[in-house]
């Protein structure tokens, strides 16, 4: 293997899903729902590979996704951007992410990273011969250290990555908190790359966008993806927002990486985006219960459950049971009492700072968390 | 955009095919069929949506298409591998090289390709930081020097990057190429990655793996995908096998990369995969009778055409009609004669030795074959 990725081991959420279906384990580990996107998608998918829609696509995008995206993005932003010169189709945010890096950051360049972080952060940056400087979050509100930020921002910083509605802890950036970034990043030219994959699943504040933010655009690459607000995580379907400038180097990065992307499902997805608000405003719904069944179990159960304002995700303090750090509990939990959950410390440059934390989804159906709270509390 | 992408130009591939679209001409370049792939594939892709198989995918593949791809594997070489352990399902085959590349080749490390070749091999290497040692393959037979390969492999060359049968030229590495590679690589220790993308468009001779020459696979990664095999180019689904110890250099570059690849378009892929041989047959036989339209139409018209013996693709000299260069004749080609073809230039280090050659494809209908060769009689 590369010295690039040696240090890297099989991802936490291969590994977990693979012990959940070894031990019959209730999933609450990867982030994957266990109900279905919604038919009228579905259905679109059907229609395009039937009517034919098989071959290559645009390297970028198929024209409708783009403009779609476009659509949805000036719906959340009040942003207009251009779909040919400022979308760019991806595999998933996951390629979204390696084609920005790889597109963007130059050997050495400084990037500024929060912990905990998606662990792709750290793989890409290292694939892209980035300096990672890393800032931790700390509970209970993993507030950003904005002190810390200002000392470690730089003439040298090409990048600062964020990731709104923060996975794994739930977190949202505040108002307050982009401003500062933003004020940071334009004081000392820097790039934003912001993760927003979970941006239509935020429950106590409204998400902001840092590329809605006065002088922010233009040095902003927005990543999101389909895939978890219509609950269709395998069609791997993700798009890069940006400036042409930007664009460009992230289009050079996708075209080498994978070209394009599957081209029936592009058809589909430009039909989910222009669902009409009604069908966000149910998803929020259904995920306010869900969240509400995991949260209150978790607390029944003994956890000290942080707050979660987005994502599908929560994150607890594992430490009245008596494990040693995250894993430990983690395989305790999947071996002794039949539940997947994350362990955080590989979601941090230094996995210490992970060791009393780990991360339980509630993209699950209601039966599916209640049975997993029941197991928790009979055998914990 | 960062210096290691810097050089590259939006991929010749995406350029002529939307100057194809502009100027309504015929296109016989990106190679993509205008006709759809098998009924019984679409079906299955439809079932796996229905069935719900539409979450996440285990990052190297649903178990079924890893063995899918293992089976079919054995078929053509007669060697048994592993689908858990040796078998990694990618998004396309542009994702298995650039994550053979990222995942195996250190900054430093040499690699030997053969011009002309496939433009993201240049674009993945630079990505790896890799230092390119490129032979140029030279009509009429693009014969590889094996004098020159002999004194250009080292104790310092890391792997051998061949395509078989090859873009753009059609042609295919002869058992003795590839058994003078072979001991070569044994020799110095060096790896072989192989393209083989049209393994199964062989028709002057067959095609024969470089895994499956003695003492080879614990050295190759062998690259493939569904797409040109399918007529299903659009769906991306690719594959890399491996032994091993060189699956994990490609998967950990994979999982950071796109994590997983779509997932019921990977059911779909296992179906195809599972045709009986006599679809491969019709296939073979079907692309024999589009290449004799073209190779005996481009002759008519005036071209000296290269022989080409695998790959839907052929390439010509097209000085006889006047023009500069290769980029030249093919703008003319399309704004005066209305058919795109793509110039081979962009397959070499140096643009030169490609001036004089341009590539079609056979990958399309009867019909427009024969409309294609009619504009080239009548205008050129
Ligand atoms: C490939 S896993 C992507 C992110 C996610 O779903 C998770 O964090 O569980
Ligand atoms: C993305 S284009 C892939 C290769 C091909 O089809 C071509 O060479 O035309």
């Amino acid at each position: 293997v590369a010295q690039r990725l040696e240090k890297f081991k099989t991802t936490i959420f291969t590994q977990m899903s693979m012990l959940a279906i070894k031990h019959g384990a209730i999933n609450l580990g990867q982030g994957f729902p266990n109900f279905d996107g919604p038919e009228f998608v579905k259905e679109a998918a059907i229609e395009a590979i039937k009517a034919g829609k098989n071959q290559y696509a645009r390297g970028y995008g198929v024209p409708d996704l783009n403009s779609a995206i476009s659509e949805r993005f000036k719906k959340d932003t009040g942003l207009v951007v251009d779909p040919e010169k400022e979308v760019t189709v991806t595999s998933g945010c996951t390629e979204a992410i390696a084609a920005t890096m790889l597109g963007l950051i130059n050997p050495g360049d400084e990037v500024i990273v929060f912990a905990p972080f998606y662990d792709s952060y750290e793989a890409t940056l290292s694939m892209a011969g980035a300096k990672i400087k890393c800032i931790t979050l700390r509970p209970p509100n993993f507030s950003v250290p904005l002190d810390e930020l200002k000392s470690t921002i730089s003439k040298n910083t090409r990048a600062v990555l964020i990731n709104t509605p923060h996975n794994p802890t739930g977190k949202m950036f505040t108002r307050e908190e982009l401003n500062t970034i933003a004020s940071l990043c334009i004081e000392n030219d820097v790039l934003v790359f912001t993760d927003e994959v979970y941006d239509k699943l935020a429950f106590e504040m409204d998400h902001i966008s840092m590329a809605s933010l006065p002088g922010m655009y233009e040095r902003t690459v927005t990543l999101n993806s389909l895939g978890k607000t219509f609950s269709l995580t395998g069609w791997k379907i993700g798009w890069a927002i940006a400036p042409p400038h930007l664009t460009w180097g992230v289009r050079q990065a996708h075209s080498f990486l994978t070209f394009a992307t599957c081209t029936p499902m592009q058809h589909a997805a430009a039909a989910a985006l222009r669902a009409p608000e009604s069908y966000y405003e149910e998803l929020k719904r259904d995920y306010s219960a869900k969240k509400a069944i995991l949260v209150e179990g978790l607390k029944a159960v003994g956890f000290k459950v942080y707050p979660s304002s987005g994502t599908y995700f929560v994150v607890v303090d594992h430490t009245p049971f008596g494990q040693e750090n995250d894993v430990a509990f983690c395989e305790y939990l999947i071996t002794e009492v039949g539940v997947v959950a994350i362990p955080t410390s590989v979601f941090y440059l230094n996995p210490e700072d992970g060791k009393n934390l780990v991360r339980f989804t509630f993209c699950k159906d209601e039966g599916t968390l209640r049975s997993a709270v029941e197991r928790m509390k009979e055998k914990l």
